[in-house]
C-alpha cells in the first residue's frame, strides 16, 4: 500500500497519465505485415497495439518480430512477408490495466513494461499508459515531497 | 532542488542504477550496416549504443534506422544496405550522464530519453541508466516515504 498523499501527487496528472487512443499508432490483427512495417517505421514508439475489429487489444507488434521474419538464415529477404498477417507475428502477451487507475499497479508494471495498454469497462482500448509520462509525475511527487516536509 | 532524504532513498540502490557495458550490446561504428540488423534483432533494446575504437560513445543504432535505409519508395530491398556502415545512419544525438549520478539530473533526463549513457572521466563508455532501473527505485520510495511518516 503507498498512502493516500502521495498517491494524491501522482494522480495530480492522471488526466495526462493516458495517451489517448486517437494519438496512439494501431495495427489491425489483419493487416498485412507489410503494412505494419510501414506503420512501424514512421512511429517513434517500439511496439504498438494490435487491435481486432471490436476494438480490442489482442497484442503488441514491433519492427524486431517483422525483421526476424524476413531472416533467411544470414540473409535478409522481404519475399518472405508475403501473405504473412499482423496476427501472425504478434506478440500475444500484453500488460493490460483498466481506467480509473490504480497508481500502485502502474508503477509496479511499468518496470518490466515500457507501457501498459487502457481498456474501459467494455474491454475496448482507449490508449496507452508510458513509462514517461509516469517519470513526470516522479519528478513532480519528488520536489511536492519536500515542500511539504518544510 | 530535491531534498537530502528523497535523494538518499532514491540512491539506495544506485549500484544496481548502472548496467554495465558489459551487459549492454553495443556496435562499432565502422561496423557494416548488415550486422549492426542482426545485433538489434537479437537484442531486447530499440537502440544500442555506436563506440569509436577509442571507447568513446559516438551515437545510437535501432532498427528503424536501418529498415528506413532499406525501403526504396515503398518496397523493400536489403541490397539498400550494401557498402552502408553504422556511422552513416546512427543518431549522434546522445543523453549521457557522468558516474558519480546527480539523481535530480538522471529523473529529468529519462522523461525524455529510454535510457542515458554513462562515461567516466575520460569520456570512456561504462554502461546505461534505463527508466527501469530507476522506476525500481521509485516503487521503493514511495513505500519508504510512507513508512518515514509514519
Amino acid at each position: 500500500m503507498i498512502s493516500e498523499a502521495v498517491e494524491n501527487i501522482l494522480l495530480k496528472n492522471a488526466d495526462c497519465f493516458l495517451v489517448s487512443d486517437e494519438k496512439v499508432a494501431h495495427v489491425m490483427d489483419e493487416n498485412p505485415l507489410t503494412h505494419a512495417l510501414l506503420m512501424l517505421t514512421q512511429v517513434k514508439y517500439t511496439r504498438i497495439p494490435v487491435l481486432n475489429r471490436e476494438g480490442h487489444i489482442v497484442g503488441l507488434i514491433g519492427l524486431s518480430n517483422i525483421v526476424n521474419q524476413m531472416f533467411d538464415l544470414a540473409e535478409i529477404d522481404p519475399s518472405n512477408l508475403e501473405g504473412l498477417l499482423v496476427k501472425d507475428v504478434m506478440e500475444t502477451e500484453v500488460p493490460i490495466i483498466t481506467d480509473p487507475f490504480d497508481v500502485e499497479d502502474i508503477l509496479h508494471k511499468l518496470v518490466d513494461h515500457p507501457f501498459l495498454a487502457v481498456v474501459d469497462e467494455y474491454n475496448c482500448f482507449t490508449g496507452i499508459v508510458t513509462r514517461r509520462e509516469i517519470l513526470k509525475s516522479v519528478n513532480h511527487l519528488v520536489h511536492e515531497i519536500d515542500l511539504e516536509n518544510h
